[in-house]
């Protein structure tokens, strides 16, 4: 969890999503070799349509280097507990 | 994708997540030691929550074997081409 907010990791959210996929070409620019898309939620296929698209679309070289599934416990406002599932996929151009 | 229909496969849509998590328990209790779960563009979200319910909350042995992501293009009604991502997740109990 410690690489969470590393300077290669675009966490998908509501944004449309090409916002995401751009933040992922930018990085791969930048000269990343890796690139960690993080999701939670209902988000989760919103990353996978951002993988996809940069590997179909934009950079053919690029591969799915791991896929991680995980959950999370959040606490709501009201004090529930909800479990969230996670995903993390790592793209690399090597 | 000549297994998309086999016995032990799961496939997730728009019915509650707890259906899913249903099924995958009655395949796993009729004796199949693996269960293969499949979805669809939003449905993906859904594929997670129910692999990880199916783990956290009901067999705690079962681990997953494997994970894929896909994409499927798909021709609506009106002719347009669509594509969809897919994922695939292999839970084991072994």
């Amino acid at each position: 969890m410690n690489s969470f907010m590393s300077e290669n990791t675009v966490i998908v959210g509501q944004k449309p999503t090409m916002n995401y996929v751009l933040a992922c070409l930018t990085l791969f620019h930048q000269g990343f070799n890796d690139v960690v898309i993080k999701a939670r939620g209902k988000a989760i296929s919103k990353a996978v349509d951002v993988a996809n698209i940069v590997q179909k679309k934009f950079i053919p070289t690029v591969k799915v280097k791991s896929l991680e599934l995980g959950s999370e416990r959040l606490v709501t406002e009201k004090g529930n507990v909800v479990n969230l599932s996670t995903i993390t996929i790592t793209l690399t151009k090597r």
